[in-house]
């Protein structure tokens, strides 16, 4: 087994790069993921190049060993500047980034978002799609780096297992929807339909669009929609926290069938 | 006007601890909130005895002194101190605390938390529970504190709206439940029904369970429960973050029937 025991060593200094630059890992096609628990779930799904484990971590986990194709033990040091919390347990893989959906399948289910810059939000809607069955999400507009530390951490592990593309801006969205012949959702307060009367399983595709934390979605999104539906609120409130708004659409469209099977 | 310029008066300082401590929240019976929009939301709802604001922002919003009993014109250097965000509005205002209920009205709805400690996710709770219409939240267990800066901010004056009751325990929680006849269904992944078997109208009172981000609710939590349900998931999938779990248990028990009147 291989040692990595210096803060300053090169290898350590690339994989901070990894974990703070969303350039870096588009570059290099990999990401940096910590935690025993989160590095097990994504190596359900992904490859993981490489693992890091203190001494500690890997007399107590040696299963851990074949978790990557390679296994660095670290110093705690090692540790602490490879960490992005306040605690870290010692436990590091680097994975190999998925490549992003080249075409949309017809019938698919996917969560749209538009400029969700909060990792906190993203994290919770990728968890809420991948419990409701949808298979994919497509971000457009600048959304919150899918692969950064703090998405992985709030997503549990559903980074790995959903597919992705990512479009410059809406127009892109709706054509690749269109595409596919799939129809586009989204959540609006004004001129929208009450999601209690909108039908909740299609046979054809469907992508729910969620917006901005603060601002909602765009009106050029809005006017992009094939339905736009709200959720139907007390008359003094005028907002739910973006996460929960878009995880009730993906409720109410959910489809659990294989599930069932 | 009063004049509020050194970050070092006394009281700058009981401000500070204001907005810092729960414990002086509870001994002086008042909170603090900063913005203007969470300002003048909440004092819809609750009475504010004073408003601290920038000689810029009374200047923009001259109608600010109309909120508070008193309003005192404060430095920049003094708004910054009371700040607990990254850029201050320079807008704050101290309001009285509304005393917790005594009793649980019979065949109300309410939202009960147990332990649920990141203030996030109950701001967002709070947001929820507003929208779908609950009249009150019940906290057991050591929550996070219902006046904090985070909560407030989180909830959006959500706090204001919504009446309150704290218990040490869940059997606090459940014997204030049952003294007003009101069903006590608990969010549970095992023994459960599933939320689509789940009645959604009840005439009865309800409240809703929601238990710690970790852990869940406890053993003793689930026991209590009249009712325990999960909402059905995609089999690879263990959990969602606690606000959508809870909001859209929320969603399910809705009562918007004020709405349509």
């Amino acid at each position: 087994m291989q040692r990595l025991q210096s803060r300053t060593a090169e290898k350590v200094k690339a994989l901070c790069r990894l974990r703070d630059s969303a350039k870096e890992r588009a570059e290099t096609g990999g990401f940096l993921a910590e935690g025993l628990r989160l590095c097990r779930d994504i190596a359900q799904y992904l490859p993981a190049r490489e693992l890091y484990a203190t001494e500690k971590m890997l007399s107590e986990h040696p299963e851990l060993t074949n978790l990557a194709a390679q296994t660095f033990e670290i110093s705690d040091a090692v540790a602490e500047k490879l960490s992005d919390t306040k605690t870290t347990q010692g436990v590091f893989a680097l994975f190999e980034r998925p490549a992003p959906l080249e075409t949309l399948r017809s019938g698919g289910r996917y969560l749209a978002l538009e400029h969700v810059q909060d990792p906190a939000n993203l994290g919770a809607l990728l968890r809420s799609a991948s419990a409701f069955g949808f298979e994919g999400v497509l971000l457009c507009s600048h959304c919150a780096d899918w692969f950064s530390p703090k998405v992985l951490r709030a997503g549990m592990g559903a980074v790995a297992k959903l597919r992705y593309a990512c479009y410059d801006d809406v127009n892109e969205l709706a054509k690749a929807l269109r595409a596919a012949n799939i129809a586009l959702y989204a959540a609006a307060l004004e001129r929208a339909v009450s999601l209690e009367q909108a039908p909740a399983l299609t046979d054809a595709g469907l992508a729910v669009l969620i917006g901005n934390e603060g601002n909602g979605l765009t009106d050029e999104a809005v006017a992009l929609a094939d339905v736009t539906v709200r959720i139907p609120m007390m008359p003094n409130v005028e907002s739910l926290n973006a996460a929960v708004a878009g995880s009730i659409l993906l409720w109410h469209f959910r489809s659990l069938e294989e599930a069932a099977q």
